[in-house]
């Protein structure tokens, strides 16, 4: 089995501060998340700070998808890191950042496990926000 | 409160194939880092897959410490996501970093939530493989 994953990172600002405080409603977005992203989910934690914020985390086969938000500043943190040629994490983050309701989108697109000789692994990135953002922005409501 | 977090990526190379697919020592070993990194766990969860390989994901109050990884290939992804002023992940990263026995240790240091202004977040990406290989080296039994 390859090693390359697709680790996308992705920085949602302008969200909807009653939604970034919404466990329910972003542990729902995480599953629709996973689901769109073609992944197995294996376990989900969630958390609700006080006083405010939120932590999700899903295990899935393909490795892990973490949300954590700071309500307060209209800002998530998002990462999709997915193994396999199977996976669509790209659409996982369109979701999510509808769910939340993000204004802008920043992302960076990682390979993880990129072999580069002998022992040894590095990445590659890639960073946008053009056509996401707009996408966002679009449904946003 | 600061949303700018510390994000250390690690891609940690040439690990000892049988520690990689031993969830208990894997377990171990995220608890002692999580330690070292001055972070509070909220949950754990930890999964091994069939035929080899095994996920760990630590909640914690300040995001999330994740290790996936390849046995065959001696490759794991490690990513230590801390908040506030208090966390060390760099010590994280050592910790497994030790543990898992890696002979390659590639890093990447990412400021998450970094305000671009209104509404929009963005990162800071650092690469960097030299101190911490070292360290690891000298430490590889």
């Amino acid at each position: 089995m390859t090693t390359v994953c697709a680790h996308v990172l992705c920085e949602f600002g302008g969200c909807d501060c009653r939604v970034l405080d919404d466990l329910a409603l972003i542990k729902k977005a995480m599953y629709d998340a996973a689901a769109a992203a073609k992944v197995t989910v294996l376990n989900g934690y969630f958390h609700r700070f006080s006083p405010a914020g939120v932590t999700g985390l899903l295990s899935i086969a393909e490795s892990h998808i973490s949300v954590h938000t700071w309500p307060e500043a209209g800002y998530a943190a998002v990462d999709i890191f997915t193994c396999g040629d199977h996976a669509t994490p790209q659409l996982a983050a369109r979701v999510l950042a509808d769910a939340l309701r993000a204004k802008s989108v920043k992302i960076v697109d990682m390979k993880r496990g990129v072999p580069l000789g002998p022992d040894a692994f590095g990445v590659e990135i890639r960073t946008r926000d053009a056509s996401l953002t707009r996408a966002c922005e679009a449904t946003v409501s």
